[in-house]
């Protein structure tokens, strides 16, 4: 009457995040505008359209002047020259204020240091000879034309948008944000929908879009409702027992489990598949089954389809156990622990009501499969998910 | 002709960051969906209804039963239990099939695990006694009503989603995003329209909800559209030139600069004030030191105005220099890195263009004001911007 748990059968972790990442090819761009691409992923590189700067500017703050104008001054013998407005054209013996980063005025090819003149009125006295280029940014400096200025793959931030706006781009390429189903098979309202809420909300956090589909008892035809998407969430119905029916829907709906099981916990009777060309990630129903589940394997999917890096998107700290884990060998283990400093506490995941001690922890662990546990004191790297540890300081 | 810096009046960076915190009261709250709260903070605390769980639990698969009816049961002497279906009371000599969570049939005190039963048809052989409360979750076991389920302050993500639906919440309570206008008074378009891009998107990732406003020409008239605001960011023309109208314009708005200049860089020329009863930041008008001077002060008083912490939303990590820094004494100097492994390569910010420095770089240091640098092998803390850095494997 109560149905066995697989656990011989289980798909070790690793090859579960293989399988993954393997599902996470990087075809899709869309073209976006410039001002709405923040935290996008650049899907073409950009490259200056024109040298960099595209005229010889001045790198400090002084007076444009031809070289050959101060040959022979010196302290002793200061040269005079006259001084013109900055956009009048420079020829021998005359001379303009100019800052650093504007443009020299045409014909100077120098610029002398504001310590190195002195003006009183329309004359500049020059104490000090200078060479050509002194002073001077050339062209194409920075860059030149065609040279890369932003690698496809790389997030827009607020630096790299301001230069993309300072190249001229108004659009640009990006990775398309992958449509994701969120299947909930699982509980009723209004659990379902507590849930949906959190899987919404990862599944944004991870760069894509959610759709929630209530199943209402139908989950073949909530799945048939699935497609078209990127990427397909079942969530629940997808244990051993008798009214887990996930993977007969499945199948009623065309679809197939290519694993069923994970060799993980929270989070053991995952499964790994297809939805039409879609790939379809069966979680637990029960919360935090699901949330974990998405955690160790959906949220990865999903960074990756975006063009992201794989890892969570939380800091990651090397910190010391304060108490033993305990862990099964051949299961990858997700412990969430709380932070007192430098030390870390294990939490248990109450079956019955782990929700609660899961909003409380600071930070999550994955202790390997290979791994029997921790012993105290052991040095272990913690994913930190509350902001309000990583402890950063200005000064 | 050339304006002088005046660097020894400017405000102590550490001073101006104390001014900001100072302004960052966190007085306002609104109401919002539960589904629409990811990433919010929390603005009151959260309690349990009732007790959690409500009732008592089975916390393992097995066999709900009166503990009475196992007693002197073993494997050479079992009881034989009468299955009943798990909707029925219980008696002595009745037992249902429960599993881990679920609720416990009414009369029912304990819970006979999966190996110590073996059920034939409806019948239930017995091979152990077990005590009253044996495998019993009790009522009230992980809260009871009124203790804290989720405390003010903390960031929503999605446990706390999830706990929060769970304890039958539909709206809570979130600490308001400031409104910020922001005003740009210095480059011309296009470059100011990038220059906006990148500031409102550091505004939304730091929870603030930005307003762009172009000055064309009148600056007054612009401050006077900013408001109502939580914060005004007035960027351009704050230096101490000839066409640095930004201090006259401000008191012409009737709003005042408490503070101008900050002893870092860059971003020197920035100034700390009022419009009306906001807090007004002047930043810079170039576009690297407007998103620097951004990043130094104007992102730490939206984050601590949003209610959360002022360090940057980034990792940090202790990294060794691979190249010495040189800094001004009395100055806090930022300094943008490129990441090899382990070692960091500091950046020029070239004067004329840094945008295309800073849009390669991993991410930045703050030399603090009393250094003079740092030599080559130093250990420092490092803000990594990077997500292609942080390196976390799975496992």
């Amino acid at each position: 009457m109560i149905a066995p748990q697989r656990f011989a059968e289980r798909l070790p972790f690793v090859d579960a995040c293989a399988w993954v990442d393997a599902r996470a090819d990087r075809s899709c761009a869309e073209r976006i505008y410039l001002r709405e691409s923040f935290g996008r992923i650049l899907a073409e590189s950009l490259l200056f359209p024109v040298d960099r700067p595209d005229r010889d500017q001045s790198l400090i703050d002084g007076y444009a002047v031809l070289a050959e104008s101060t040959f022979g001054a010196s302290s002793y013998t200061p040269l005079l020259l006259t001084l013109v407005p900055r956009s009048a054209p420079l020829v021998a013996g005359l001379a303009s204020v100019c800052h650093a980063g504007e443009t020299l005025p045409s014909g100077a090819d120098a610029v002398l240091s504001r310590e190195a003149g002195d003006a009183v009125g329309a004359v500049l006295e020059v104490c000090d000879a200078v060479a050509r280029g002194a002073g001077v940014g050339r062209r194409g400096r920075v860059a030149l034309r065609g040279d890369v200025a932003l690698t496809a793959g790389c997030r827009l931030a607020a630096p790299q948008i301001a230069l993309a706006a300072s190249l001229g781009v108004a659009e640009l390429s990006v990775r398309r944000r992958p449509h994701v189903a969120v299947v909930l098979a699982g509980a009723k309202p209004p659990a379902t929908e507590a849930l949906g809420a959190a899987l919404a909300a990862l599944v944004t956090r991870d760069s894509g879009i959610p759709r929630l589909i209530h199943c209402e008892g139908n989950i073949p035809g909530a799945l048939a409702n699935a497609l078209p998407a990127d990427v397909v969430l079942l969530v629940g119905r997808s244990g051993w027992g008798e009214d887990d029916d996930a993977l007969r829907s499945i199948s009623a709906a065309g679809g197939r489990i290519v694993h069923h099981g994970v060799a993980m916990t929270p989070g053991g009777s995952s499964g790994l598949g297809w939805l039409g060309a879609a790939p379809l990630l069966l979680l637990p129903g029960d919360p935090i089954s699901a949330l974990i589940g998405y955690e160790l394997l959906a949220g990865r999917l999903l960074r990756r389809l975006a063009g992201g890096v794989a890892s969570w998107p939380y800091p990651m700290r090397r910190l010391t156990l304060a108490r033993k884990i305990v862990s099964s060998i051949g299961i990858s283990e997700f412990v969430p622990v709380i932070c007192n400093g430098c030390e870390i506490v294990p939490m248990a995941l109450p079956l019955a009501d782990g929700l609660a001690a899961l909003a409380r922890a600071d930070g999550f662990l994955v202790v390997p499969a290979g791994l029997e546990g921790y012993a105290p004191g052991t040095s272990v790297n913690v994913v930190l998910t509350s902001d309000s540890i990583s402890g950063q300081e200005s000064g």
